[in-house]
């Protein structure tokens, strides 16, 4: 790293910066320049600071931070961010750099992020941290005031202290700090401990279901605990925010019709970019090839009576529109657990008339576009244009209706399936109702027009 | 309402959960109940019990609850409430049960009341609480400590204090309680302030704005601030989660291409149902309704190809597909503020060669198929086979490359236009990229067809 290179008059400006802004701020300055940039400024910064900025989850460019700047550096930064910050950011370093920085930390920091290091991420054990405030249940209000005085700069929280039995360390209540400091400092903790059985989470819980947790009791964190009753640490509230907000790009993402990226749209490389879109867009394209497919067996049909070609992009797109209303409803009512996996049939009762009288609204108008059109001169649909208006109209009702109910069951499915019922995207549906349509819109059309054009 | 149709052992049971219960899993017990069944049991329980059960904002009935109690229970429910909640529930009592109730409250609630309620919903105003914590700041951090006792039951979080200017009452700045706690008793009460600006958020703000600056700054809080600099209120972290899961859940129906419905999927009325996915619908339809003006415009080539139409659904659904990639993209890369509205052309250059290689994979694909069809003598393509494998393949490449770029501009344009950029429906592109996937489809056929089939 070229330390002359740098801008001595920017290195100033965020100093003095630093003093007076919100660390978030800097981080968002940070991240506005280059990985390069940003090492410079952060290795000129005061050890605490640096570690400041690197302990926001918001900080883009850290893994690139730590494995540029001096080897000392980087580990005494990782000695200073939280456990839970600094194993996040060393998962990402790759090897041999990774063993290179985990070696010389110390034991204790060393045997914390192994630690966080084994659980999957996603889940409640990576999301955590082990910097929390724990008191024995013997001690009273007054101890536990001033132990948190004591170690309050080294803890994520303080706002809930997690009290133990004293012999076994498992949990036994928790107590808020504004509780805490209401209480006669005399009496024992747990006499200002919360009236409800302590309210807690596995550490493999997926990190949807702690964030569901947390805005269901309106927590400001949540005890992690293993099934022998000990915490293991405590995810906090500002990290199920940001876990929320990644859930909710990469379910955006999966509905799109694509893998979920993690990286900031202009930042991924174009190799990434292509990997993460040409495999769901060739095995949707494989799959609606079927429809290349079932028009080769209309194909009779469609020589005859090449007017039904002109309908064909209309009524199936129609369709794909109406099961992708139904796919996005129910993928949020699952999500929000309005709905269960076995209220399917409850759904599919509710789906069948609501695309009956979908589909009909659309018949309708498809109608009344052929009789306009044939009267008013404009194109003439042959002989047996009053047919095929009703041909239109028939197929419509079906395959809004097949639509309906297709793109609404189609997330359980998946669910039961154990899928996320998010990978239901709309051109995922979409395809599936096209391939069913040519073959609906092709009967209906054999139906009404055998005899005359067909 | 009948009190004898109670059924008592019910009650008991619930009571006695109450006791050692989150108020939150009493919620949603009661939720699951039908409105009746949750008015006669909070009917019965005691009033303080009431209060907390209705101060829930996952409470559904809390509404219907109000209006069917007795009135004088009511109006000593929504004075034990706080008053955003308050404000919030009376909010959607029909009139004239409103005013009824509104007139009934101390004067003092009901200005507070009045006041939240001039905000219009979604806005920092509407979703603030005024129930927080201020001192001078003359004050030490010994009678703060005090204070914060004194009043710690009546405001919603005391995490935060707000210190004000003893003479204008205008924002000096905040502490936090866990500053406050280890701070020196003797001390004024800025000694333990935070050392950045106060960062507040004004009445007007969208809650999505609210919500990511609580977001990038972790705050457990954030105070409104009128024009003026006084502090009307603060918005705390579980309203702001609230809040983001009621967005997540209106921007994923929008983006299946229907109105938001903020109603429980199986609760929604069929008419409201009806009515919220009948319009997307419709327009939808009659813009699709353009394909087949299109379609009717080539009908001569049509008519002396047939072998064309067999292709028509496939290639236009890769355009949708690719279009609805690029626009879940840019959607959710607009809503982090990953790129800013200048960004256009930026993402233009990235699309335009991700949409080249997108579509020639799949171009690749389609000719291959041709040609194994043929060869296989699966299917007869005609005399020109290999022409038209190459069409295919072209067009391809066309419409998958208008797809990628018309699906990530469309969000910036819509952001231009002062819309919702996750109002870019996988629909509504598709349908878009549909129409003009005709006219791509039939002049790349007419470029190499033209002179055999054509």
């Amino acid at each position: 790293m070229n330390i002359e290179k740098m801008q001595t008059t920017e290195h100033v400006a965020v100093s003095s910066r630093l003093g007076r802004e919100h660390v978030a701020d800097i981080v968002e300055f940070l991240n506005s320049k280059s990985p390069e940039e940003a090492t410079d400024i952060v290795a000129h910064m005061p050890l605490q600071w640096a570690v400041e900025v690197l302990d926001q989850p918001h900080f883009d460019d850290a893994c690139e931070v730590i494995e540029a700047l001096p080897h000392e550096r980087s580990v005494a930064l990782l000695e200073g961010m939280s456990a839970d910050r600094a194993s996040d950011v060393l998962r990402w370093i790759e090897e041999p750099a990774r063993s290179r920085l985990r070696e010389a930390l110390t034991p204790e920091t060393r045997t914390a992020i192994d630690h966080l290091l084994t659980y999957p991420e996603g889940t409640a054990g990576a999301l955590m941290t082990t910097e929390f405030v724990s008191v024995p249940s013997t001690w009273t209000v007054k101890q536990t005031l001033d132990h948190i005085r004591e170690v309050e700069r080294n803890r994520e929280t303080v706002y809930a202290i997690y009290v133990l039995a004293p012999d076994t360390k498992r949990l036994v209540n928790t107590v808020s700090l504004r509780r805490l400091i209401s209480g006669n400092p005399e009496d024992p903790i747990l006499s200002v401990a919360n009236p409800y059985v302590p309210i807690t989470v596995p550490p493999n819980l997926p990190q949807e279901e702690v964030a569901r947790t947390i805005s269901k009791y309106d927590f400001l964190s949540v005890a992690v605990v293993d099934s022998t009753g000990h915490v293991l640490g405590i995810v906090t509230v500002d990290d199920v925010i940001d876990a929320m907000i990644q859930e909710q790009t990469e379910d955006v993402q999966r509905m799109g019709g694509m893998e979920a990226i993690d990286e900031p749209y202009l930042q991924i490389s174009f190799k990434e970019m292509i990997k993460k879109r040409a495999g769901w867009l060739c095995v949707l394209f494989l799959s609606e090839m079927l429809t290349t497919s079932a028009m080769q067996h209309f194909s009779d049909e469609l020589e005859k009576a090449i007017v039904l070609a002109l309908f064909i992009p209309l009524v199936m797109s129609s369709g794909g529109n109406s099961g992708s209303q139904a796919t996005s409803l129910i993928i949020r009512a699952l999500a929000l657990q309005q709905v269960r996996l076995r209220d399917w049939w409850r759904v599919a009762l509710r789906e069948l008339p609501t695309g009956l009288v979908l589909g009909s609204i659309l018949g309708v108008i498809g109608i009344i576009r052929i009789v306009v059109w044939q009267e008013a001169g404009i194109f003439d649909y042959g002989e047996y244009w009053k047919l095929l208006a009703v041909t239109i109209g028939a197929a419509l009702v079906g395959i809004v209706t097949f639509g309906s109910l297709a793109g609404s069951l189609l997330p359980f499915l998946l669910k039961r399936l154990g899928f996320d019922p998010a990978s239901a995207s709309a051109p995922f549906i979409a395809t599936l109702v096209d391939v069913t349509g040519i073959v609906i819109y092709f009967s209906v059309a054999w139906l009404f027009l055998h005899g005359t054009i067909l």
